[in-house]
């Protein structure tokens, strides 16, 4: 159901209605910027008063202009929106970009005039951007419909603010970004931001999409159109704090995604999540930079000429999620082979005062670097292109007989840029003189350079995807991300109550011990002669029936039951109890496994280490649901409290394939129903021969 | 024992030995850089050869100079080292700098050679910089004796790696930050970085002292002048990960001391640690640009004109260790009274459109804000500038009536300085346009402005006295930081063992459960007697009793006992064993407390959650020991599972404060028995009604 966009970004005319020449107003700003491309398609500008706009006429209404113009910026007020969209339709536009504010973010009134007017223009089989925004621009088709500029180039900026897109702007240049289009997002009231996604993806001269979105509308959809673009997709958004969620409540009425459900979406779409505007810049200079398969593989070479740029670099490389393993000796050996005595060789690689007489030398490091088997990424760090760079500032450069040096830098930046061509693995580079000649050799062969160790460690992540500020997961994915799919629904669950979830969890397969439902103490004797003790008793319908006195474990013989009943009863008067076979919770690891069913992003399943330290260490991850075994096995290995499973002080490993095979169930059973807001399996225990759910709700949405 | 530098900082005359005409050899940078205020005080230039250096007649010797030199910079061979320093003391030398290498980094026989030569400077009550270090630069003295030029200003900066230094002196310039000395720290033979802290301390010019820094020497005397500077130290240094180490012990010989050491070393003593030479220049920036006390209030008002600038920042700000709570009501009427309707006054504050039409109200939303007692810092972000930007650029500045808002954000900006100077408090602003006119008048003012929104945060935290990194502790230390005064030295521990351990400890008021050494079975019998059951059984001299099946719990009679040792003196067969009354362990959190005695730093405690899982989570915070109960409580407090003191899931809350005084004790102990490598007990038992010792050892040094 992909929407067809080409007369939003490349119409054969426009028009644009509330051009005008006062400029505190946006239509004067939008008329100006259409104006650049005149020669390209018919410009019309509309103004009620007529006259002229910008030196030339305008029309005072579009059925004045006379013909059919297929696409018409809207920037009026408030209250002359409707009226404007219907000339336009009935111009026969078919697209319409709307400026004008005062819809949906503005309360239930606007919501309402915006749902008529986005019926208006899909009965018309039109398509609207916004309203509320500022506009749109497409670089490759010289389409100028925005009041900023944006230098031409492959990463097309999808934004709901505009001043972010415009930092953004102004951050690209340093780094040879330029835009192949800019849609402000506005209210998405009809061209939605998944919309836009697709039709960027299947649009050849964008390389990049980068996003920044407060509401994500279908957050599924959204994740899904990321990860088939086969391009990279760079988020940035926020609500991660509790200030942030509240500023975007109060900010185009969005609704803000959870923090944790938009990083596991974006994890499993292989979107990379930045946080701030410069780490986006970062972020695309790296994925723009060369373009290729993201290796996964992140033992990271981190070499410089001077100790501490490289002491420095490894640090903050192994705090954005890179390995910076020490070689082995056959490595170190090699490298021996190009290197000074004193040159060290461990990683980092310093080549102790080596680069400075003879600049060959960062060439060959960086050739033996991305031939070793034990290196999946270089990083550059310290005074490479000192010697070459502009001897006019302060200190660096030419002290000690400059252009000789200079010379064999720019020498070795050709070298370097031969050796990578011949390699997969990625390069970034960190150097005190970014702007050097030496530097821009290399940047102008697509290695990323940056003047800033943080950014070319975050380059380098995202080079080799790991998720930002993730910590290593033992046992990396190799797959390509993906969105599961979601099963079909099953008819809705007949019971919610315990045993009602029971039935149909156990009908998945998930294991639970024999229990039964009872309501008297009749049904505790019938069920004590059903299966061995000891036994547990749960009162039922309470919420937190543990915290309530509500369970009683370790009940020996049926007399020790009848005693917990009659006691428990007496306490609670619950309508009725389970009676269950007690299991066996030696040497078992006690899981949460949960599915919520966010507004946004469907079922997303979070799994973690359970019992009494659950909320306190929060050591939780999340996925899309529905979780495949193997993903589910990914997300444990990754807890903090993972050694937990591989068995501490001698306790035994604990068997995670079946947990794995659990949580599969678990989550297929929750995206199925729909209805099922929560669905949480709690403890789930983990012993050494397999899995148990030991407990289990449901709350219906 | 403060050093006077006097003759290395101001010296009345300076001869570089070295000095060359030949621009690979460093004798040459250095003598062209003393030349530049060759006014000042006599320059003398040293080659054997003799002839003319740099134009000038050179001395074959420094005795031919045939006058007393106060200063000798020693840039010659290795092997004429030696002699030079003898002509220098010879000459009168008080001060040599010895940019000579191949000395302790190159191994012991180098290290033997540089003992000598601090015996010979010392005897002759002369002081050494180096060797092998890059020289000093004094811009308050016009002494320049190093390669690299330095702005001059108010930044003492101390480096053990003379690129990174270079990278910080590049990095200062856009930020206004000025050095007045460099000092390259080489090998730190004579002259140690305490001694500069120190000297720097006492230097009225220098307002806030840098320090890169890979061997810190005697890292309890740093930590000590650094509490005692009474101005900012920052600190950047590597080791946190693996592969730094390593680099460090390759590099100048350091001895790199552990990341936590460091980091505790630093909380305690008040030094902002950074990780980053960029880090390092927004903390300068922020710690200089308005010298006063760092308030310690973390609760940030974010605010600008434009939502996604507003969202962005609040994160970044969390992210940064602020807090970014949500307005009271009464705060967000009274910034009502300036604001748009449609403003947003939660925090983040969202002038929503008024700053592009009022720019005054930028000036009226700070003044608010400072005013309002629930802020203690104020984070102004986005937009701001841009109207007053240059209008060459791309987008920005102009496109709705520019010069009218240029002029109002100019005065915007003016009354933002007046609001500020009547308030305690900081502002930061990250601006898209930090260059422009109205930034630049705040920038005059001293307020810090950047063009990162993390950068702006990161200064914020800096200037709120929140260590890097950390998370919001709920009970902030609100005294000023210092460093614990060691405990007089107590006679060695006369028994090293288990018995020895406790004994010890309970003689300093740590309370232990009744118990007694035995050998038989007689002396179990008897101990049995001489208290009640339960008992537990521990047999001692094992390395982890409890894996090897040493340690028997709950024996619940005299029976039960014997029964235990005869199974365990069967099995181990160890030469003594603990008969123990058996604490009640209901309700209690088991907690593990340590001091290490670290090579640099002298003793450090540590304290976490204790249990199965202290090795997994890594759940502990370090301190400079002996650590007083106070701080012990707010180490306890700030742990990841903190939580579990004030009692989770209905428990109750156990008696932090009886735990945090047996920590005071335990590190008072250890720090008066530097004989003790590591002393540990683990667990101890905090429970509701009182904290108790279940188990202690001791490793000697």
């Amino acid at each position: 159901m992909e929407r067809d966009l080409s007369a939003l970004f490349d119409p054969r005319s426009v028009a644009v209605v509330g051009a005008s020449d006062d400029p505190a107003k946006y239509g004067h700003a939008v008329a100006s910027q259409a104006l650049r491309a005149d020669g390209r398609r018919p410009i019309h500008l509309v103004n009620r008063r007529g006259g002229t706009v910008l030196g030339r006429s305008a029309a005072p209404s579009l059925a004045a202009i006379g013909e059919p113009v297929e696409l018409v910026v809207i920037s009026v007020p408030g209250s002359g929106f409707e009226a404007a969209v219907e000339e336009a339709l009935a111009c026969g536009a078919k697209a319409i970009v709307g400026v004008t504010a005062g819809f949906a973010e503005a309360g239930p009134e606007g919501a309402a005039r915006q749902r008529a007017v986005v019926a208006r223009v899909r009965a018309a089989g039109a398509v609207l951007v916004g309203p509320n925004c500022l506009g749109i621009a497409d670089n490759t088709t010289e389409l100028y419909l925005a009041s900023d500029r944006f230098a031409p180039g492959g990463v097309a900026l999808l934004s709901q603010s505009g001043n972010l897109a415009l930092e953004l702007q102004l951050r690209g240049a340093p780094h040879g970004l330029g835009f192949s289009r800019f849609v402000s997002l506005g209210n998405q009231a009809d061209v939605t931001l998944v919309d836009l996604v697709e039709d960027c993806a299947r649009h050849e001269p964008t390389t990049a999409i980068a996003v920044y979105a407060e509401d994500f509308g279908d957050g599924r959809a959204f994740a899904r159109a990321a990860a088939a673009a086969g391009k990279p997709v760079v988020l940035l958004t926020a609500g991660r704090g509790s200030a942030s969620a509240r500023s975007a409540r109060s900010h185009t009425g969005a609704l803000t995604t959870s923090a944790d459900v938009v990083a596991a979406a974006c994890r499993d779409a292989g979107v990379e999540l930045v946080r701030t505007p410069r780490e986006m810049t970062v972020a695309l200079a790296a994925l723009s930079s060369r373009p290729g398969p993201r290796t996964g593989g992140r033992r990271t070479a981190v070499f410089t000429d001077g100790g501490g740029h490289g002491a420095i670099a490894a640090d903050v490389a192994e705090d954005a999620g890179l390995d910076v393993p020490e070689f082995a000796p056959a490595t170190q050996d090699r490298l021996r082979t190009v290197l000074w005595a004193q040159s060290a060789t461990g990683n980092p690689v310093d080549l102790a005062g080596m680069g400075e007489q003879e600049p060959l030398s960062y060439a060959d490091t960086v050739g033996h670097l991305l031939a070793a088997d034990e290196v999946d990424a270089v990083l550059m760090t310290g005074y490479f292109g000192g010697y070459a760079a502009s001897e006019g500032g302060l200190g660096g450069g030419g002290q000690t007989g400059g252009s000789v040096l200079a010379e064999g830098e720019t020498r070795a930046a050709e070298k370097i840029v031969t050796h990578l061509a011949g390699s997969p693995k990625p390069l970034v580079v960190q150097s005190m003189y970014p702007e050097s000649p030496s530097c821009r050799v290399l940047a102008e062969a697509g290695i990323p350079v940056f003047a800033a160790t943080e950014d070319a460690a975050r380059a380098l992540s995202a080079m080799t995807g790991r998720p930002a500020g993730s910590a290593p997961e033992p046992h990396e994915p190799h797959e390509q991300p993906g969105i599961p799919a979601l099963p079909a629904a099953a008819p809705p669950l007949p019971d919610p109550g315990y045993h009602g979830v029971r039935t149909l969890l156990g009908a998945a397969g998930v294991p639970f011990p024999a229990a039964r439902e009872v309501t008297d103490e009749a049904g505790v004797l019938a069920a004590a002669a059903e299966f061995e003790g000891p036994y547990v008793l749960k009162a039922l319908h309470l919420l937190h029936k543990s915290d309530a006195g509500g369970v009683a474990l370790r009940l020996a013989d049926r007399g020790a039951l009848l005693a917990a009943y009659r006691d428990m009863h007496a306490r609670l008067g619950a309508g009725s109890y389970s009676v269950e076979a007690m299991a066996d919770l030696s040497d078992g690891i006690e899981l949460i496994v949960g599915v919520n069913h966010d507004p946004r992003f469907g079922p997303v399943a979070m799994v973690g280490l359970g019992g009494v330290l659950t909320e306190t260490l929060r050591d939780v991850a999340f996925a899309l649901a529905p979780v495949p075994a193997r993903r589910a096995e990914e997300l444990l290995r990754g807890l903090r409290t993972a050694a937990l499973l591989d068995g501490v002080r001698g306790r035994p490993a604990v068997d995670v394939a079946a947990a794995a095979a659990v949580i599969e169930r678990i989550t297929t059973v929750a995206a199925a129903h729909p209805e099922i807001a929560e669905l949480e399996v709690n403890p789930l225990l983990v012993r050494p021969d397999g899995a148990l759910a030991l407990d289990a709700r449901a709350v219906l949405g």
